[in-house]
């Protein structure tokens, strides 16, 4: 396995629920998953402090999850070159689709990867998937785990 | 008349030809427009620098225009107590809706006064308005602008 | 601190509940609101006689909010040149989709300075932020109001 | 036939094009059209004024065409209990739906006949039709336009 | 008073809820209402029936409520010339969206005035307003109900 | 090869340029094609006569093309148990969503099976995929089909 | 009656309730209906096969049921030459809208026949009336299955 | 520099000059960029030869781009564990908001990384950013490019 550690932030405690999944995914790899409640916009300072130095702090990836109008994981790509998953959620009247929006159309130059609203999950799998270019063993547990998915959703 | 100073801010050299209607308001009001290109994901020292310091600079407010996940105004008013308005731009394939949802949908504690999609002028007056507030001169000079626009339009 | 007075309309008794988030918060910095129920389409009279004179009556600013076909900020700043704060509301099946557009969309000439759906916390910090342009007890007290959102999430 | 008088309002000049057609289909119908360019919210004394005695003045409806925030058909209908027919106009970004929106989402008690983006033709000939119910002249036109429509569509 | 009928059609007995508020409206203004479940797809014949006789025999306008792809209201259309109200009813997964616009898109030539998502009661008042041109005992109601619901906001 | 029979209807002229694509297709299968301009709410009589009778004539299925509040589709599956293939046109400001939502989104009992906004060719091809059920040669048809249109693809 | 036999997929074992009635539906018609959770994603290698070979098999049609980004009816569809009708399904933050984007709009060339969100008694009856073109005796039961919906609609 | 081999699929011959910047991109990076025109839908087979053996054949990444139904990527990433970045493209009458859904909604287990409608660069960056994570020296050619992005911006 491996000893990655990869940062999830999010906007609000209220996030907690939703993204507490993409930790637990992770973890099931053997990755640590580094959870810090940490808003775009309330928080800017700590956000900037954080991400300018992740790279040499270990971190390999960003996974972010905000609502409305959810600048968090551009915000978080803005300070860094290391991938940054958003994970747009629902919350308010618009139920994320302002949030979508507002991760996955950014301008050429700094990209975010994008997931469903609410794919936690995903975004976990997403940056597993990115370590496993270069790492057998998680390439190895990646097939494993579409497997087990697979025979789930086949007994369902 | 006022000697008041306000950022117009755009995300791209692209979005010129609508911003700069938004000085060219204010300067009828013989407000003074500082007009920069900087992007919140691309420049974001600069817009940090400038935007951090700018009470103490003079500034009264910032109008900020941007495009598809348009986070320049919300990325500003996270690094300043002063008045934020934000103008969604159309660009890209979603026209605006885009922008439009990622600059109006704020988290409580961090509010964009948001115009219309383009909405340049009505940004440059939704400033003189809040500096009319106090400030016979501009008060006066926003009602002999409505009795104008007012007349163009029966003439229309 | 200050002396200033802030109307609050809203279209219907419905919309109390969130918009008395905005009259707290303004009550919070030491700002009189004065709160109303006035339909900008069952009670135009009304509507129009407060509105057109209240800069003489020494409102400094207006907050507005309206569900479905929300015209009551629009209508609002058709009769004043005193800014105005729209709050879109969600209410009936298009869930504020057409609060948030009936609000932000306005024509040039007659702005409205529109925050999120349900933000009417935002509202009244936007109104507190125009008027700590020249009030530094005001600014001061927004730094504060920063710093404790900040915590909070943080802390959350 | 009939000596009936209609006001056909439009927000801005650029909503000639369209209105215009409107005026024309009741012309055809012997109907009277009073066309005026009165925006709502900047010629909002001018609106007033025309609808308050519209009654009295022998008006037997309103069309009322504009864009974006399109508030003037629910302006008018405010001012009186004369039927109300709104044109929802694109223009701006959003193409039309916020002015839709912005006309056929009213609150109860003061309804809003709405007909499509665009719709002129159809705003004409629903006043029509309303005049028609007591009018056999009328009712009589409308079924000969039915089918001459009727024919022109199928020889299309 | 008066002694007019107005059919009320809707697509579904789900629709009844809603719907009977139209009936009541009418009710309060001494207007005949006959209701009836008839769906536009599944009681063509019915539909036809009635409507197409509808002008002989005493109707003066159709209120119908329909949800999803809601083509009552423009199916009623299509065989008369007397006024049709179209209501769009929220049900399904699009909540009301889809009978929007399957009700207010109508092609030149055939109107339905189109009134809010459940919007029965303003259908109704639509409806009264019709008849009011040429009715000044309506016109005199419609007058007291909207002090009374001005009254009541302001007590709201 | 066969001598199947499908009606291709229209509700304007204007949607011929869309609508030949099906009949060209129908005829590549060696389909009868029989194409015809009938507006739902224009031509509802003539629709009505055609539809009723259409499997005592010989018809094997509908293709209907409309724009706008489409209803075409929907009124013919009214009046008929043939299958009819619904074609949403992207017309007016709407630019089809209108006419997809008021094609697909039928009640319970009727259906309209409905391909994408402009999708004349497809809705050929499910015409001849309905009748290659039973119809061995129609099948190989579109095997061979499929595999130009791979070809095709992989050449591009 | 007949022997047909119809395979009736969905992505997830949470479609059941809604597809379940899919099933009932053809059964009422002596179709047998073949029931199966296959994932388009998770199950890609039992889709392929099964699809691969089922006009060799006996299908004669496939209904396929999923939410979000819905891509197993356009999988199937790109493996089979028989008629494929894909029944959206809201789940997920956005509700069925992505379900029917990903369902309806097909590319030309591999068409799938698109019911509601949420249709799955409709996907059932468009089949049987694609097996009743060459079946006089389904045609008679879709013919009583008409009758009775009226006659049910006309006493709720 | 490095000698990785990224896969970037569209799904037809007219997607090549928007999918051709990811190429160009890659190639910048010394990245070498296989690219193929290969649909989701048409050509099945090819893409689950190709995307099956990827990881054996020496790929790092997918990128795909697609239009409307958008089931290019999912399908790509239901055949591998590698990542697989979505480029969702503007074509037909909705404008790409089809393939955005269509991109970014995928179920929990099969992510597909989704960028903005026609983000074929950011997709490009995005998966240089994944490389990057365990490769100094593209870490370092992504510092010069935020650099080169940054300074083009401000001299805009």
């Amino acid at each position: 396995m491996s000893t990655y550690k990869v940062a999830i932030l999010m906007g609000s405690p209220n996030d907690r629920p939703t993204m507490e999944k993409a930790a637990a995914t992770l973890t099931d790899f053997g990755i640590e998953a580094d959870v810090r409640v940490l808003s775009a916009h309330r928080n800017v300072a700590e956000v900037t402090a954080l991400v300018s130095t992740a790279r040499e702090e270990g971190y390999s990836a960003f996974i972010c999850g905000a609502g409305m109008a959810a600048h968090l994981a551009g915000v978080v790509a803005a300070h860094t070159t290391l991938p940054v998953v958003g994970v747009p959620l629902a919350s308010g009247a618009l139920n994320g689709v302002d949030a979508l929006y507002s991760t996955v159309q950014m301008p050429p130059g700094i990209p975010v990867a994008t997931v469903a609203v609410g794919g936690a999950v995903n975004a976990a799998l997403l940056v597993v998937q990115m370590l496993a270019v270069s790492d057998a063993g998680l390439a190895d547990a990646l097939a494993v785990d579409r497997e087990r998915r697979a025979a789930a959703n086949l007994a369902g």
